[in-house]
């Protein structure tokens, strides 16, 4: 079959490109290293026509666009849209970036202490989760995106209501290599991860909780090369413990959408709460959710 | 009067150091860039008869040290002593170093998940504070030294009788320096400071908290600069809410100990939870614990 879109989701450090049928599936893929935080001012419309549309032999097809290319950094702002908002609210609401160039907008909700919070790019793949899964469109739903900065995101009857961010991804990130708690160890040890989810506790007090990373390790218990491992399951076992509680939401079931290696962390870290925690494939549900804004 | 004790309270980056007359006044005072954390296998003893005893005039007098030269990157290591502990159990528990000289023993504690807890030098602070305040030996008190490492410590009738550790400070630093976070403004605004303690609510979901310090300058509530002072706030305002928690007291005052301009900080936080706050002065609390310490 023909090639009808090219759909992209173009984030910060990456523009990941397929070409889709006219049913939504996949005929060809390419990445490019075309982050909009590589980009110059004015550069992506220039690299995309140059570079993207080329690559995958796109020249006249329509494209739409999610992400952080819709951000005063990227191509063009694509305004918010404010929660509740469901496919309907985002498909109504693409930007004109360019003669056949769509950017969906990101989303917007109230979050803590009356700053807004907001999202883009999840959004597209959590409408994609949605359209992939009819079934889901009623009743609610928490679904948990991991990622540098994690999104917590409460669903009812297939409109995305409200969400909360964790930086959970950053936090281990700069701890991992600016702390007390540096380490070039890898984190793949299950069990100092386990060990690091019991040790969040409610997700309180973490600023304490985190000293037992190091504490373990001084006293003896633990190597060394554990604590990555360890620090892992400690802020992403605080997440899960207090993020719902933040948010509202009192699951029995977590559905989990982005990475799949991330994405496991999470369940085993969700699964010792007593929730059920599902997988799904992100990169499949983002194509679903630019499929689906594309054909409104 | 004479010159009795060459007193120091020797840390990770800095050395302090006294000579005290025979009732522990203070007669001269020196601070040497001798931190442990500077220091080669061996230079402690070296640079400390070379450096430290003549610069105060204090080449026959008797020394006791405390802090991180009794680590295993210090001088000698002068073991932990285990809680419940006061005065009379560091005591009879110095460490002689060389000849003349003894090192205070740093204090353990069970901590979080099964590690350790462990302080060097904010002990020699609390005993030296309790040695200030007759009044405080009796009954129950809860002491917060901020920092870095910022120590939560309960005592009772003179002993302390466990403590917990809050990764605060060093949290705040590489937020500042190393995420989204990042600023290079100070830390000084009020106002913005008591948006960030509001903002920590019960202490729990801080990573989700944190985020709120991205997004009120995204959302154009705040200006950029001042997202240190926000930082500030949460993170204090995070630790204050919940450690005393983790530690099971649930006080109606709290002592703070240590640098006058961060107690102040700590004080401004701990007011809006009802908590009454007390600032008392590190370095005296250090000197007067040093000298009980001596004097036995």
């Amino acid at each position: 079959m023909a090639a009808e879109l090219l759909a992209c989701d173009w984030g910060t450090t990456n523009l990941r490109a397929w070409t889709l049928d006219g049913e939504g599936a996949v005929i060809a893929q390419r990445d490019f290293p075309l982050g909009v935080s590589r980009l110059a001012s004015g550069e992506a419309a220039r690299r995309f026509e140059a570079e993207v549309r080329p690559a995958l032999g796109a020249h006249a097809l329509p494209a739409i666009l999610c992400g952080m290319i819709g951000s005063n950094i990227g191509w063009t702002t694509a305004a918010y849209v404010d929660c509740p908002a469901g496919l309907a609210d985002l498909a109504g609401r693409l930007t004109v970036a360019a003669e056949g160039v769509r950017i969906v907008p990101g989303l917007r909700c109230d979050g803590i202490a009356g700053a807004p919070d907001v999202m883009r790019g999840e959004e597209t793949q959590i409408l994609g989760w949605l359209a992939q899964h009819p079934e889901r469109r009623t009743g609610r739903h928490l679904v948990c995106h991991p990622g540098t900065h994690a999104k917590w995101v409460l669903i009812e009857d297939g409109r995305i209501i409200r969400f909360v961010t964790a930086m959970t991804g950053e936090l281990f990130a700069v701890l991992g290599e600016h702390s007390l708690l540096k380490s070039d160890a890898p984190a793949d040890d299950d069990a100092a991860f386990d060990e690091g989810v019991a040790a969040a506790g409610a997700g309180d007090a973490l600023a304490a909780r985190l000293f037992s990373a190091r504490a373990r390790v001084v006293g003896g218990q633990a190597e060394a090369a554990s604590t990555p491992s360890y620090l892992s399951g400690l802020l992403i076992g605080a997440e899960v413990a207090a993020v719902p509680v933040l948010l509202g939401a009192a699951p029995s079931q977590v559905a989990l959408l982005g990475d799949p290696a991330l994405c496991t962390r999470y369940a085993r870290a969700i699964s010792r709460t007593g929730v059920e925690a599902e997988i799904f494939d992100g990169e499949a549900a983002a194509i679903a959710g630019l499929w689906a804004l594309y054909a409104g």
